[in-house]
């Protein structure tokens, strides 16, 4: 509670706790200045004298696998998010916690959302002390209200791996739900009526919880096909009516904006890929799920087909765009970190060009390289851009902590990074002087679009140069920004923020980017 | 070098080293006795930083990459052996680091080979200390004649892939012979003209070696699909012109036993399994590549077709004769751990259902179980085996070390295990008084099948009940002894065993099961 916090100011200039959750913290010291030292964590080492011959390490249920497991007050449990807002085995895991009677758990989800705002009375009652994990609508909100006992801890999905192989946080037991698995605990994610696609946010919880425990509603013998998670790593497997609500683990409407503004924002980012020479064949480029995200692909396709081009690769979030992109021959593979819809869904389980990766080839800073850096462009939003490219997606203007930062960080290594964002949302200016929460170092942020001209980074001299001559409408940001504030009536009221921090900003190497600080409800 | 070395007694009444290479021992202590402690080991912590943001890790040659990884005198440097006989790049590797100067190096082959003889060369001038590995033919000759610095240690599949785990061998430079992989380091065996399939046996050593370079002769663009190997545990891409001669990597010319004693065999052990009842829907079997096993697995297709029977899995070593079975949908999947002929490696390379493992998925006996116990039925080879069941796969009744493992050990643990070998060879009598090297402790072999008869472990009434009736010719091993030693003029010759202690034999928990002594030329 109301504890004294030591701040230090990082080399941003934000002010971070030194102390988060009763572990020392190191602000952040610059892009890519971070040294690591040390070995990676690693698991206990087990013999398979105390596991099943037979390889059956079914338990009857999630309250018996924990006790199993030793559950007991103060642990760490986790789950993944693929099943995203219809899981129902992270609040049954929690609730079978609480049956149990355990206290002050750290609860370690890849992301949480609004279908789990029941933890926040499991937070009342003290069966979870804090959470550190995405945070998305209500107990990100409960977080910022200054309401939970610790400090949230925000990390993209390459800081979780990062976070978790280098021994930052300790995972006691983890539980993964499984579309599919057998009884060993080998695991599927793209098969069974739950079916979500990958599974690689689970694959780090796998790898080195002390326990881990595979909950399924789609039982097969031995082998399950593909095993995404190994049973070799699983201590205990339980079978579930339902791991999830389908019709929540994909949307199966996943659409392409129709707003004039943002069609136009989308269109201006393909014709910035085509225009800057990004868009040759060869290429690469990642776009998530969101409208306007989906209309760029589409615009992209177009452009690729009239051109003649074809990527190597694209990156997902998968969807039904991407799909096409495969099927239509536009690109060789689609190397997928999180499957959205139905259509995406079916290609990963059948096609062995759409490949399933993990955070750890993906995203993880610290290794020997990842994806990340080698993607040609990538397509990203953001909540608040400010004059020096800085972004936030975590919080809203009010300083309200309402979204998780999924891969976002992480695809700042891309080799252009473009925010594909409204000028103004709720009539609110998304460009700022200052973002509230900062998220994303500017100096990384290379491109801003809106429907209202297009800013690129001056420090990317090399693609202002490559698009002189083009139609689109480049501008300088402070201009866009004059423009909206104008339209809108002024800047985004600052918000009242309270002086203790409720949750920190990790960046990609485990250092304190930023702090959120408490507000008012 | 002749320093004294202390010995002790083990609970197989063997007398073994308790000190090898400078490392305490723990002598075996009985099958699933021996608890670890500890965590398992991990490698450094490394970051993006340090690598180019291209993915591109290329470095003109393995001299050059060895250099970059600090090669240095008394390092561990390993390979895989996916392409046996063929193999070009360990000796690539190792006369690499004799050019660079280096002394006193540790090479930790998964297995050696007779092509690779020159090591013995490398031994002489120092460069290589001694070899911890599989050493067949020539390699295994030296170390049994006492010429080799250290002592060998041979281990299985899975106890190799333990020991690297739990911290035994700490592995510097790994370096990794890839039939494909891109610039990044992702590397897959199934494709390329030096194609081999499963490369199941460099995976530890990509995970846990401090560094590790890929070797290629068939570079990819980015991104490598599958990737077996992850370039994100890479730190070094080497191209060049072949990595292996394809006619000796896969034989193509994996035949059949014609010899009719050893058909004889095969059809026993079919028969065996089929009167036994461990045929039937959904079980499981593995066996080997060598003239019996082959012979076997046709007589046993055989049968399942006339039965109407379809295993769930079968395991390689793979060979056109199960690829077979998974094409007549005489089986659901192969799960592979290495790939013998053309026809297991084109299947490898398409068949989804054809789906490579990995020693730590199959054999490791320090995880949380492995596929090695859910296996039914097993059938292995022999050099010898004694009248208490115990089995010697790695020295002659002459006392030379000239074959490894394998995944021999592990295979132990299957529900039924049968050795199928001929009663003699070269008439040397097969089952005899004390195996020369306990390889396999006798309480986990289960039938030995000879051309002579059928024995079963009297520990396994419930194999002798359940071919009661059957017309095989089921004997008790003491009767099939005596007629063998009727028909070769006694027993075997004892081998003229010096002393002194050339290599020892682990068991799949990483004790000290047997010891191979000097024998002198």
């Amino acid at each position: 509670m109301p504890e004294r916090v030591e701040l230090a100011q990082n080399a941003a200039g934000r002010s971070v706790p030194t102390m988060v959750n009763g572990k020392p913290q190191i602000p952040y010291i610059g892009v890519g200045k971070y040294q690591p030292r040390g070995r990676k964590q690693a698991p206990p080492i087990r013999s398979n004298k105390d596991y099943p011959d037979s390889g059956d390490k079914r338990v009857p249920d999630l309250e018996t696998a924990l006790r199993n497991c030793g559950l007991h007050d103060g642990m760490v449990i986790s789950n993944h998010h693929h099943l995203r807002d219809g899981d129902r085995v992270a609040l049954m895991m929690l609730e079978a916690a609480a049956r149990i009677g355990v206290k002050d758990l750290m609860w370690f989800p890849s992301a949480s959302f609004p279908s789990q705002q029941s933890a926040i009375a499991l937070m009342e009652r003290g069966v979870i002390h804090h959470i550190e994990g995405s945070m998305n609508g209500p107990l990100g909100d409960y977080c910022t209200q200054g309401k939970m006992r610790g400090m949230g801890v925000l990390r993209s999905h390459g800081g979780r791996w990062q976070a978790i192989q280098d021994g930052e946080v300790h995972i006691d037991i983890a539980v993964i739900a499984a579309p599919t698995a057998d009884t060993f605990g080998d695991a599927d994610g793209s098969h069974g009526k739950s079916a979500c696609g990958s599974l690689g946010f689970a694959l780090a919880d796998s790898m080195y919880a002390d326990h881990v425990i595979v909950v399924t509603d789609n039982l097969v013998p031995f082998p399950c096909i593909p095993w995404q998670i190994q049973g070799n790593n699983v201590d205990a497997v339980v079978e579930v009516e339902s791991i999830g609500d389908p019709a929540k683990i994909v949307s199966g409407t996943t659409q392409i904006t129709r707003s004039p503004d943002r069609l136009r924002i989308a269109e201006f980012v393909a014709r910035f890929l085509r225009d800057a020479g990004i868009m040759k064949n060869g290429f690469s480029f990642q776009a998530g799920a969101g409208g306007i995200a989906l209309a760029f692909v589409d615009y992209l396709r177009r452009m690729m087909k009239e051109d003649g081009v074809k990527a190597r690769f694209v990156r997902g979030g998968s969807t039904k765009y991407l799909v096409d992109l495969l099927q239509e021959g536009l690109t060789d593979y689609i190397l997928d970190g999180q499957t959205f819809d139905l259509d995406a869904v079916k290609s990963i389980a059948g096609d062995p060009r759409h490949v399933p990766t993990s955070p750890f080839t993906s995203y993880n800073y610290h290794g020997k390289g990842s994806f990340a850096s080698m993607v040609d462009a990538v397509v990203l939003g953001a909540t608040e851009v400010d004059v020096n490219f800085n972004g936030n997606v975590v919080t809203h203007s009010d300083g309200r902590l309402l979204h998780g930062i999924g891969g976002w960080q992480n695809c700042l290594a891309a080799g252009c990074t473009i925010l594909a964002v409204p000028s103004f949302r709720d009539r609110i200016p998304v460009i700022v002087d200052e973002v509230t929460t900062l998220t994303g170092p500017g100096e990384l942020i290379d491109v801003v679009v809106t429907e209202r001209g297009i800013a690129i980074n001056p420090l990317r001299k090399d693609l202002l140069d490559a698009v002189k001559g083009s139609k689109l409408p480049i501008r300088p940001i402070q201009d866009i920004k004059a423009e909206v504030e104008r339209i809108c009536g002024g800047k985004p009221t600052r918000p009242k923020l309270g002086d203790r921090p409720v949750a920190v900003v990790k960046w990609v190497d485990g250092t304190v980017l930023d702090t959120v600080w408490q507000v008012s409800a």
